[in-house]
């Protein structure tokens, strides 16, 4: 029988880092939590697996080739095998008290918005949710009565700030910037960087696209287009500073000149806890942090000369519409092609800005029309690379 | 006609520099409060300006000897004038939404504890309240349903970190401390400075007393003594980090180790408005934080070795009775002394670990056995300072 206090949750994404870490967290005190939904993209062995582990009612592949290895690995459980993107979109319209939101990439979109459709509590850690479909996700959100814990290390630092006091007494949020491993290069050398030279990451373990991500900066604008969704304070109220050794996750200040920060090691487990446990806090074996050990913590504003990026992202929340999106797509080709050895350092951020002055969509009315756009970007950032490279 | 809206406040202490700067912030937002009783020690002429331009219900004054001159000063006015001891316990019972207890030393003990009987929200500037009588004044508080809202930055800080979450899911209070004007001497430096050195504080303009207490870094220690009555979480778990900058004000880790801080300009009127407002924020003209301006922050353990007062302060949290308030009451002369130049610096805090050592009163009841230890405590004090000299 089900402790009356046991918290039912799904997990979308659940084989990638946010979904183990989340499960992670879920092991430290099995009993506490009910998984209903578990889905992956295509592992279908390390879904099982989870899915067995975690006695979940169901476990949905998205790739739907990989339904029928699902199902063999799931036989004479009770856990429901199912597949292909309307599962997952009826997987997360089941009744559950708390979704994690970690598919990653524009397939995260239809299982997010019908989680909150439903007036979910949603972890969110699928960046394309508030990049490319902010405006869409906050509106369903806020009619649904959904609630929207956000998962990134900077904006649940943010909503932890925000516990010490209202919206509207906010003065000025802060996000807070590695600066990446270029921070003190002049633009010179930064024309030259290598794809190895960019992935080295200095606080964060992290995959090559936002790695170049945080390289470029343009991670911190995707995330200011995430923050101006999430804490509707204007634009001019979110700042960036860059503070390398990434302690400070972000911070608040008010209108009475206090300022609130959420402070952490490196960890991605902290704001999963947060977002898990919200509105309690859990017991985790997080490593606590050392300031003394730490010994020091820089600051310094950001160049927006040497990083564009943050300039285009902030042009790019101005502009509204389907400017955010297209932003994104032509940044994940661009980076991609650097990554290849397609395209300079430097010319990321170019190629972004052409896209983005030379295609103007109308506003996007429902995830198709975000789909589109997306696709229609990619398609012309490839081709405007292969412009370049002849 | 009275606005309902408007909160009625008293003011003890309102000619010092916390009460002052509480009226400054009044001042901002005028027709808000209604402020019913203002005190002061002995100006006359200050508290009746005071009371005229905020239009106060009473003026009192300790020194009954200044009360003709209030009176004179008053006369024609609707304020009514009173002065002694047992009208500033009279004025703390009146009945107030807010209450700033800034009275400076033991003369403020016995107005706190009354508006704390009356079950009063109590902004707490009065250093001897928690230091010398904790106990009886946080059972008061507890008995009567008193709200305690610390002013002092640090704990003022520390109070609204507590907002992310809850008491018990504290794994640790961090304190921090500037570590003073001789952080980084050697113990054979310390040894011949003078109080001109001492008084010469690095972040805070104040007083000498006060100055000294932050080289000697008994001030932190008084503060832990504070922070374990206002902070239930057991001694272990309050730290002291040394932070020559003084941005972050206090820290709050929680289970998940998510860490609060809150952050300020060096302005007392900071965590005033934190406190004037609660549970609201209000728009003051303070100076925000630019920390891209200051660059950087600093962290070290502190030294026990050097600055014996933080474990002399943690001995007389574990002893308790009338332990901290020997403690403080012992170091006032010993600091008075040494800003004589009757005593070297090192034995500010021998002095007071000698007649700490030398002197074990059973435990305090009530305030008149606190008046009765810090008396004896200073004529011991003074005896063994005399006795050293000869």
């Amino acid at each position: 029988m089900r402790d009356v206090a046991t918290r039912t949750v799904s997990i979308f994404g659940a084989t990638g880092s946010v979904g183990t870490s989340t499960l992670d967290l879920i092991r430290l005190d099995r009993d506490k939590y009910h998984v209903v939904a578990l889905t992956a993209h295509s592992n279908a062995a390390a879904l099982a697996d989870l899915a067995m582990e975690f006695d979940a009612d169901i476990a949905v592949i998205s790739d739907p080739e990989q339904y029928d290895v699902l199902k063999a690995l799931l036989a004479g459980s009770n856990i429901q095998a199912a597949a292909g993107p309307d599962q997952l979109v009826a997987a997360a319209a089941l009744d559950v008290d708390w979704t994690m939101a970690a598919i990653v990439g524009c397939a995260g979109l239809p299982p997010t918005l019908a989680a909150l459709k439903g007036g979910k509590t949603v972890a969110l850690a699928n960046k394309e949710a508030l990049v490319s479909a902010g405006a869409l996700m906050m509106a369903q959100a806020k009619e649904a009565g959904a609630t929207l814990l956000p998962v990134d290390s900077e904006h649940n630092a943010i909503f932890q700030c925000l516990q010490g006091g209202r919206i509207d007494q906010v003065r000025k949020i802060t996000l807070t910037a590695s600066g990446g491993p270029f921070r003190s290069w002049s633009k010179e050398q930064m024309a030259s960087v290598t794809p190895e030279q960019a992935v080295a990451h200095p606080n964060w373990d992290m995959g090559a696209k936002i790695s170049v991500d945080s390289a470029t900066m343009m991670n911190k604008g995707l995330e200011l287009i995430e923050a101006h969704h999430l804490f509707p304070v204007g634009l001019d109220k979110i700042d960036i500073l860059v503070h390398p050794q990434s302690v400070i996750h972000s911070m608040v200040e008010y209108h009475d000149c206090s300022t609130l920060a959420q402070l952490g090691s490196p960890d991605m487990r902290i704001p999963i806890a947060s977002a898990l446990a919200w509105p309690e806090r859990m017991d985790t074996d997080c490593t606590p942090l050392d300031l003394a050990k730490i010994g020091r913590l820089d600051f310094e504003a950001p160049d927006v000369d040497r990083f564009p990026a943050i300039k285009l992202a902030r042009e790019a929340i101005e502009a509204g519409g389907a400017v955010p999106a297209i932003l994104n797509a032509a940044n994940e080709i661009a980076v991609a092609a650097f990554l290849k050895g397609s395209v300079q350092f430097l010319e990321i951020t170019e190629i972004v800005s052409r896209i983005v002055d030379s295609y103007s969509p109308g506003e996007p009315n429902d995830l198709a029309d975000i789909f589109a756009i997306d696709k229609e970007t990619r398609d012309r950032a490839v081709a405007m690379i292969e412009d370049v490279k002849v």
